[in-house]
């Protein structure tokens, strides 16, 4: 065993005696170097290797913290595995959450953006007038599909210092990731084919399997490892199932990461079924600690990933600029996309061209998370001094999503139309499933600064809560 | 009998008896005072109303001459009426000449758009470049369907110059007006249902219908008249049909508007069988004449209409901004564009309203309108001198399509491919219909200066049907 290994094992041995509590500061480094006479290298391995397992969190003012990871509320397994929905039936609140969002000073818990204020506005659109003066005539005329070239390759760059190949050739601009999406679902299915998507999932992915008349395979999905391998290998040899709709990376609404191992494996057992996976990785700069994860597509060898993502979540939202990497399937996005939208804006393409070219998106993504990361983890603590007891709060890593359980009997729609009175908005469980099992739940979004109205309306959610909990049916 | 309108009746029986042949001016304005002793506002109603009526044409710089709509080609009637295609199938030539009008130096009569040069590019920069500076953190957060408020009240504005009520509250802002069309046709239909569409028409609207797994009644189109309202009678009788996609006016691909009294008759003969119809009107800024063409909708006291349009042919393509107004079912619009895109790009947005507010949109349109209706009689002076005597060449006011029939034993995708290789572009009739009716024909687009480089290609084009119709088989 190495040395900073030795040393990551006596504080994590020491966090679980109680010596570090949840969200207690460690000894700094050059404490750390002096209790236990190891180097400063070592100690910053030892440190950084803790962070990256998700056991610590680094704050840039208060140092390093035990992180909540430890100490998630228990899981409760629900039978069955999986459900099978032949009618594809999303209900109207997620247009009303998200008119809602609209309201002014609301405060926009609900919010699936991050706060605005975490963009580089004035260098986007300094780019964007800097595309406004350049543009050539031949930018709006020759704006078809795959999208600009240019645009094309810093994607496909960016795969590259992951260690992936992807030729820009497979790369396709979408209207946004969710036209990426809804082009790749339609790409490998007919009407009434079964797919498969996290139970909960991402709203958007059940809207269009609706949209397309598909039948969906709800897969039993954990707050912390994400879809339930088994349960996915059981609906596999159950049904004739031609796609598989995740998001990998910081989900939406639950906040998981899925470890390294079940992207393989989650690979490995759908290129086995000839299924495609429709991979949603909007949040995948988001990451807390220091390494980039993943997407599943770096584990697939056969050409079965379609991966989709943009720039809405960590650089700018509005633009609505995505891209989908389709391999083999490229040349079949773009003519489906002539047929739909014919190709995103030129200018907005032009205009992030811009800002990735001469603009330092890296020192903007490495604020950005360490903002994130520190507002989450404030949140969670004013989250854990105010909810009742029975209220649980699954805390990730990465992004900015908190998933919050109630009570069973408490459906949360109740609790977002009494916030929603007193301008404060949540995004409800109902949103984000087909069956009944999570209208106990809500999304909240941490990326907002906690101050004293954040913490206000907090205990004013709290005792909403504490009403509801009195008056519901048990 | 106006004194005006017994100098029109002298001129239309001087250019019957071939006074004044197709192509040559007529007296000008001041000559014609003294010819027939009335005061100038008398000839100038008189010449205007000949103008409206597509008698004669105004150009610049060689007053007016005699328009080449009097002797339009004889038509033939074909059998069937209609045709009912149970599985929606278009070819992949679509795709193909969309890709290659990227060519670098492409003399491209394929394209679908106007000359760029055609565009104000450097005041829509400017207003582009003026929406970046001013643009607030919320227009991008904020940015969900129906869209900008601010451009929703200007097209409503716009609509009400014309005479028609449409409030902010029925238009949906999209990416670009295919995406409002598709977005349309899911609103009223589920797959399997019979749409009607017209013979030839624009492939978008058979893309659509493919991959909606729709049916469709493809209507007998006239060249001049549009489509054929009893064939279309016969069609909704005996068919259970959903809806009906129509171009109005100055249509893709034969360049026809369809008169008052059609649009009047088509929205009646709709609302008794219960069909909506999705109007695409995307070229209704591009009129010759002096008055702005109705859109049916106009006529439409039901509610049936879904009216589709946007600024790509009159102000800036590459945007990716188009509208729905579409009464009743804007709620439903919005919801599936929440599934589909999100929302148009909000930059976008605010650039065209910045536009439209701060800029003299009615004189570049004056300006555009009379540019184009130059060309295009231009081109069809051209035409009319290098093409073989068989070559039919229809003549249409406004917009910027010719519509060209080769003999019937010639595919004009044989064309396509040879002239391709002399690097200029033709849109083959094969894009634009189900059955092989068309396959004789293509489509010019005569947006461009008729320069010695393009009457060189006109040339070409000549020589290669010269010799295609010596080697095709008969």
């Amino acid at each position: 065993m190495a040395k900073y290994e030795e040393l990551m094992e006596s504080i994590i041995t020491q966090i679980n005696d109680g010596v570090w509590e949840i969200g207690e500061k460690l000894p700094s480094l050059r404490k750390q170097t002096q209790i236990s006479g190891l180097s400063l290298m070592t100690v910053l391995n030892a440190y950084q290797a803790l962070e990256s397992q998700g056991v610590i969190v680094s704050h840039s003012r208060s140092g390093y913290v035990v992180a909540p990871k430890i100490i998630q509320p228990a899981y409760k397994r629900t039978n069955p595995d999986f459900e099978a929905i032949e009618k594809v039936d999303i209900n109207d609140i997620i247009f009303d959450v998200l008119q809602n969002s609209r309201r002014p000073n609301l405060i926009n818990f609900g919010s699936v953006y991050p706060d605005a204020s975490l963009y580089p506005r004035a260098q986007i659109n300094r780019s964007l007038a800097n595309a406004a003066r350049t543009m050539p005539a031949s930018a709006m005329i020759d704006n078809f599909p795959p999208g600009n070239e240019d645009l094309r390759h810093i994607i496909s760059q960016r795969y590259a210092a992951q260690g992936m190949s992807v030729s820009p050739d497979e790369i396709v601009i979408t209207s946004g990731a969710l036209e990426g999406l809804n082009l790749c679902l339609q790409a490998v299915t007919t009407p009434g084919d079964w797919v498969i998507v996290e139970s909960p999932s991402f709203y958007g992915s059940l809207q269009s399997l609706q949209k397309l008349g598909l039948r969906a395979l709800s897969i039993h999905t954990h707050p912390q490892t994400g879809i339930d391998l088994k349960a996915l290998e059981v609906a596999l040899k159950s049904h004739n199932v031609k796609a598989c709709w995740l998001m990998t990376n910081h989900q939406n609404p639950m906040g998981f990461t899925l470890p390294d191992e079940n992207k393989q494996q989650l690979s490995r057992l759908l290129s086995k079924h000839k299924v495609y996976l429709i991979e949603d990785d909007v949040y995948h700069e988001l990451y807390a600690g220091s390494k980039k994860p993943l997407p599943t597509k770096a584990f697939d060898h056969r050409d079965m990933t379609l991966h989709c993502s943009s720039f809405s979540k960590s650089l700018v939202a509005g633009f609505r600029i995505g891209w989908v990497a389709a391999g083999a399937k490229a040349e079949q996005i773009q003519k489906l996309q002539l047929m739909s939208t014919m190709a995103a804006s030129a200018p907005m393409q032009l205009a992030l061209t811009n800002y990735l070219t001469t603009r330092s998106y890296e020192t903007h993504l490495r604020l950005l998370r360490k903002t994130l990361a520190q507002r989450k983890f404030a949140l969670w603590k004013v989250l854990n001094e105010h909810m009742p007891k029975y209220v649980k709060i699954n805390y990730s890593e990465g992004g900015y999503f908190i998933w919050v359980e109630l009570p069973e009997h408490i459906d949360a729609r109740y609790l977002y139309s009494a916030s929603l009175e007193k301008n404060i908005s949540i995004a409800p469980g109902a949103m984000f499933s087909l069956t009944k099992q999570f209208q106990n739940c809500f999304r909240l979004n941490s990326s907002f600064e906690c101050n004293e109205k954040h913490i206000k309306a907090i205990k004013t959610l709290a005792d909403l809560i504490v009403e509801l909990n009195k008056n519901a049916p048990k």
